[in-house]
């Protein structure tokens, strides 16, 4: 685990947030990217050595729109940045993690994600994700 | 803004939770502290640039009780470091923002600090933080 990567946000409506983020940040959302195998799009906002990643579904299957139905809008998961997202994931699963992507899969902003699942990580849904050269 | 200062995640047991994130970041927690005032005993992970506070209730009225009894363990907030909290609170409410603490508080780990209501921020409850010199 290097750093935090991004804290991920799930919204009901990507452009009144995108405003409201810029206003609270003091600054625009950098870009929009539509990750469709996920049913989401997302904008990104720089915050120091960290982003913000904001999170619409496009779908009413997207997980983004079933966990926005059962738990409301709000911090959806935080991703941290690894150099070896499948030594990382062999890490944790011997420490008692349950990682919900053994395979990792290709997710937004250029990387390769796999998520841990919650009921192991105190309710916090955790990313690893590794650029992809 | 000048950046996520730290992540605060709101849990049952802080004994036991800082095992299991010491097992997920590779590292031990590096303080613990009590805020009284709150209701709460926090410990400090270091996360590269950031730090993530696991916040445990010390009584049955206290915000992280009423947060775990209503969402159960997860992110309670995302804290942001600022220069001045009291131009910022100035400048967030001018913006629209509903602050919870106009008066800034003392927080855990020699900060001054003050809460934005999640209803105007995507249910995402914001800190600001400015270190006390």
């Amino acid at each position: 685990m290097k750093k935090i990567e991004h804290i991920g946000i799930a919204v009901k409506d990507l452009k009144a947030s995108n405003e409201l983020f810029a206003s609270l940040l003091g600054k625009k959302h950098y870009k929009i990217e539509e990750v469709a195998s996920e049913g989401v799009k997302t904008s990104f906002f720089k915050s120091g050595p960290n982003k913000i990643e904001l999170l619409e579904a496009t779908k009413p299957d997207s997980p983004i729109a079933k966990f926005i139905e059962k738990k409301g809008e709000g911090i959806h998961h935080i991703a941290f940045a690894v150099n070896d997202i499948v030594n990382e994931i062999t890490r944790l699963k011997k420490e008692g993690f349950t990682i919900l992507n053994e395979n990792p899969k290709k997710g937004a902003d250029n990387k390769l994600v796999a998520f841990l699942h919650p009921k192991t990580t105190n309710g916090v849904l955790i990313e690893l994700c590794q650029e992809i050269d």
